[in-house]
């Protein structure tokens, strides 16, 4: 993803997925556009996982938008549902990103 | 990997290789073995990325430590090559890990 203007909040996710699997493309679609709506949403990115293994990165602006969408009823019910059903396990880890800085070369096109 | 223990630095890098990759691994090799001697390197992460994409998180206890590796003589070295030779281009994220926590359902095992 492009880069953005620090400080913002990464959150970094890493989900093992069970194997009932029904219903969750919806789901996860579903939640995936909600949280566009959400104010102070920067962006995601999907990063490829091993075997059932799921990685995303959710940008937020700040704490407050984040806080916003982690308390979202919507968001809350889906969540639930990711614990009962979706998920055998997740790790979550929220980052501020203090600066960043790109390189490119002269073969970079 | 395993939850550390926050506040920490991650360094999140994305990097395009070029096709130049004559002596890569062996300096990669090098490089990996000597960050881990570093005082306040607490672990990495390498992710699969698409095609001649590379993805790796690095972790260090505090902006000091990551500092000391910045600064190192020999990876100065082996960054320069980097910029010169091996990639065409990187992004670096530094981030501090504020706060993570895990789920593990019953079925996790």
């Amino acid at each position: 993803m492009a880069l953005l203007e620090p400080p913002y909040i990464a959150v970094y996710i890493t989900s093992t997925l069970s194997d009932d699997l029904d219903g969750y493309d919806e789901l996860n679609d579903r939640m995936v556009k909600l949280s566009e709506e959400q104010p102070g949403y920067l962006g995601r990115e999907s990063l490829p996982g091993k075997g059932n293994e799921e990685r995303v990165v959710i940008y937020w602006a700040d704490e407050e938008s984040l806080k916003g969408w982690r308390l979202h009823p919507e968001h809350q019910v889906a969540m639930r549902a990711g614990r009962e059903r979706y998920y055998l396990s997740y790790d979550i880890r929220v980052a501020r990103v203090e600066r960043e800085y790109g390189f490119r070369g002269a073969a970079a096109g």
